[in-house]
């Protein structure tokens, strides 16, 4: 079975790929909702923050196989791979998936019509968009457990940063 | 542009799609990963709740081009349409919309090799799944701002059926 979807928009930021990649809490940038679709936008601007779901346009079929990672983006932190848990690629944020449909939750800045002025984006230029949704109170689950190995690896990088971050 | 997926898991349940439908806090069921997939779960079963990706794939084509809605669920706790404020479909999660991508977390109860058992489940039997990410606490935004539609929304729900429900 195969789903064919058109997306909705594209990821506008004035960086390159690299500089999205190094950084590490995301970059600014828009969201540029066609035309054809910018009636659903009204009143979006009065949430602080949005979920952006984009599709990893590329990633390559090589890629799409990965079933299991490392967490390779804290190498830039100074984490060795040897300290690097391997897991299921759907315990992690990997962008290479079999399905590579991002999940970004960002802070919108302000509406201009069909553009959505956003920060703490982590998608390059030219990324489709595939929905937009608010975020809401119902999406903060408070009474969660994580596995042993996230909540070392976490605490790891707040040692080595003096903050939290984004695993 | 067109982009085609492959879906790499469907959901099953041994209730209708009427009974979903008017369940308010979801129902149990199993998320059936393709064995393919099966090496991308491994330790997802540490994780308390997961984030699920599936495809509408019961959305009609005259329901995707929707682009405004009124938060018609709510009609099933006595609410009148008059009450329902009508905001663009990206201030929503209903699922008719261009793209009719659900975004649900659920409770990951157990997993038995490819199936996740879960609970809080809005979706049909036979449902595609696209991908499953975990809940981590970096998914948790604590300073967000809402619009005043939806706090009064909110705040109705909670003054009907004495407690929070997601709208």
């Amino acid at each position: 079975m195969e789903i064919i979807i058109k997306p909705i928009g594209v990821v506008r930021t004035d960086v390159g790929d690299e500089f999205v990649k190094d950084s590490l809490e995301g970059v600014v940038g828009r969201i540029e909702i066609f035309k054809e679709y910018e009636g659903g936008l009204e009143g979006i601007e009065e949430f602080s923050h949005i979920i952006v779901l984009a599709y990893l346009h590329k990633v390559t079929e090589e890629q799409k196989k990965v079933l299991k990672v490392k967490h390779k983006r804290l190498l830039k932190l100074g984490f060795s791979l040897d300290e690097l848990p391997e897991v299921g690629v759907f315990c992690s944020d990997s962008p290479h998936r079999p399905v590579p449909i991002a999940l970004t939750i960002v802070k919108l800045v302000r509406r201009e019509e069909n553009i959505l002025h956003v920060e703490g984006l982590d998608l390059y230029d030219g990324t489709p968009i595939l929905d937009i949704k608010p975020y809401t109170p119902e999406r903060i689950i408070k009474d969660i457990t994580l596995p042993e190995w996230y909540v070392k690896l976490k605490k790891k990088v707040e040692e080595k940063i003096g903050r939290s971050l984004p695993i």
